[in-house]
């Protein structure tokens, strides 16, 4: 999966460039041919984005700041969203944040690939959840970071010396991409403890928290450490990310960092170099939108439809795929984590027959930071209606099929 | 100019970050302080923005593309206004370019941003136009570059060999930022001569177009070069900046990249790494004032406004500053950039006396990557009201008299 090149007699891209992949490209020139079924992507469900309350709350936001959002920033965000979200994050957790601890974002991603530009210099060392979200990597690759797995029962040897070494650990503990897995709750105090004994900071990443399908979440690692450093100025390890993208819609591209206001303070510089500022027309509207509570009777509507496609889905797998995958039935988020019970299943050779079916996935090859991990694939349920999911199932079980029939050794 | 650093015990920041300045933090928390006059900042005149046609833009945006503009992407951004920032620059360069030679970029500075994260390896080199705007030099840090000064009259020794090392050439041929320069149309062909010849990129940065007072600023460098290759697909070296910020308002945060396609393609992949794509709301908001014309009855207006306080800048300035600094009066853009006419005058030296003074000025230093020209200033003119910039440069002139007389080696 190369990208393409300048001509020749030019000078090189940047070497990073030669270590990526394509793949988000290539689902979205798919997602446009008529008949295919795409449960490759990460999106909601463009039928719920809530296009009239938008529309309201962008007329009574530019009424209400005028010309104040106009302007280039400032840089950490428009002020009273910033409180908004130190606010939401303080309920969430627990304790008291202000608005010096909130960075806003243009998205989640760009919390990631600001945290990568201003802790990660060539070489060093990031330890990852793994699988690792495919975003995440790609943010990161232009830093030219070394990975390490985290293993979450913490016992896996040379880990406590990795967490020394590293410059963050990186985690998404609620309904976690690729895997949908929801991370216990002694397993984010284990790793918090962990974190605090090594000194290093941890990135948790958190845009899957509304989408809570079999009850609550629990506290996220950020609460577990406000409930030992209860008041106080905020010092603690954890960077958090938020968004709004999966509870209201991505294309405001509204997200944010929520970390120590010295680490702020910093991002802010980061980010300066990076765009100078995201757009305040989209952060007063999502004001808005927060301020009417908008997500209070919104977020229901799609966890219930999403709760309905991910049955749906698991349905059908198990009555199609269940050959030849088994998975966990994922207690939120948007992605069933499909993995191989045979070793003669190449998820990157079952991707290419996939294609000829009509049905794309999201090969695990592209969630692993040296490319080896070929046993699965991430199988997004949000997007499609179930009738289109069901379809998608049945096409991937003919690509199994014909991935098996063609496979190396295999007589003709 | 130090950043603020996590506590201590946690990893360090990466290491570009402690070559960087704040100085741009610094002017903004300035900016609220009461009876300060900053003319420091790029800031447009904000009482210039359009925000009753851009409420009625928004509202016709929505409407008219409902939940299209709530999704993530594409990554290269909204199709329809790819085809009119196409136009746009087809029209302004005499040969047409196409929606696959256009990539939208939340602001011109983000361009910065992507085309350093394409092409520049630790340690490589960028020859740059000199004094250097800020924003690209704080864009570039965490790629680490070295630079060469780009020597218009390209008769420097070594200049050719640069050229041909170099990963790409740096300009703003219009109204320069910070010294307002107009490069002449001579010194444009001959240095895309050179950049033929040398096989290297060129970026030309091009914000301040539509701010001409005197006329107007003739062709750009993508304008030469589509006199050379006026048809077919676009394969030149010009990889060309553009933006809304200025003729609108920067708020929007709506810029464009202009190149061959392969290498949009390629910095499409950059651009899904940082930050997945930029929001579509405030680029159908932006499609819908182009297809509008309002800049057509709009820019005069802004034109005009700082025309006059260009004048009123520069006549103050010649009586109150002349004896120490000496300028030419820009033909367009943003900034007067003032030379002291003695080496008794350091411009760092200056800025904390200014700030005494409560006014701000961009000392020089920050221009140089290497930081060491202390001898002009970057004076604004767009933001504040004539009568605000007569009284800036009174205190100009009484911080000047305060540096000579507490410069050492004088007596006390």
């Amino acid at each position: 999966m190369s990208q393409s090149q300048p001509r020749v007699g030019r000078p090189a891209l940047a070497s990073w460039l030669s270590t990526g992949n394509s793949i988000t490209q290539q689902f979205m020139a798919i997602g446009g041919q008529a008949d295919f079924v795409s449960l490759a992507g990460g999106l909601p469900a463009a039928e719920l984005y809530p296009v009239e309350a938008m529309a309201a709350a962008q007329e009574r936001a530019l009424t209400r700041w005028g010309s104040a959002i106009l302007e280039y920033g400032p840089i950490e965000g428009l002020p009273a969203l910033r409180a908004a979200v130190a606010e939401r994050v303080s309920a969430a957790s627990g304790r008291r944040f202000g608005p010096e601890n909130v960075l806003l974002t243009t998205g989640a991603m760009q919390g990631l690939d600001l945290v990568g530009k201003l802790l990660v210099d060539p070489g060093e060392l990031i330890v990852s959840q793994f699988p690792t979200y495919l975003g995440a990597l790609d943010a990161w690759r232009p830093r030219a970071p070394r990975y390490e797995k985290l293993d979450w029962s913490l016992q896996a040897p040379g880990q406590d010396a990795a967490l020394r070494q590293a410059k963050f650990v990186y985690a998404v503990p609620n309904y976690s991409n690729p895997t949908g897995v929801l991370v216990s709750q002694e397993e984010r105090a284990a790793l918090l403890d962990k974190v605090l004994a090594a000194g290093t900071w941890l990135l948790e990443d958190d845009p899957y928290l509304p989408l809570q399908f079999d009850g609550p979440a629990g506290p996220g690692i950020l609460a577990h450490h406000a409930q030992r450093q209860p008041n106080g100025a905020y010092d603690g390890p954890v960077i958090y990310l938020g968004t709004l993208s999966k509870s209201l819609a991505p294309g405001l591209r509204v997200g944010w960092i929520v970390a120590e206001a010295s680490l702020i303070a910093a991002l802010a510089l980061v980010k300066q170099s990076t765009d100078i500022a995201s757009s305040l027309l989209t952060q007063a509207l999502a004001l808005e939108m927060i301020e009417s509570d908008f997500e209070a009777q919104h977020v229901p509507k799609i966890v219930a439809t999403y709760r309905e496609r991910r049955d749906v889905l698991c349905a059908a797998a198990s009555e199609h795929l269940s050959d030849w995958f088994e998975w966990e039935v994922p207690p939120g988020g948007m992605f069933v984590w499909m993995r191989a019970k045979t070793p003669e299943i190449d998820t990157d050779a079952l991707y290419a027959h996939a294609l000829q079916e009509k049905v794309a996935f999201v090969p695990s090859s592209v969630f692993d930071p040296d490319g080896a991990l070929k046993s699965a694939m991430r199988v997004n349920f949000t997007r499609s209606a179930p009738e289109v999911l069901t379809e998608g199932v049945r096409r991937l079980a003919r690509a199994t099929r014909r991935q098996l029939e063609a496979r190396p050794g295999r007589a003709a």
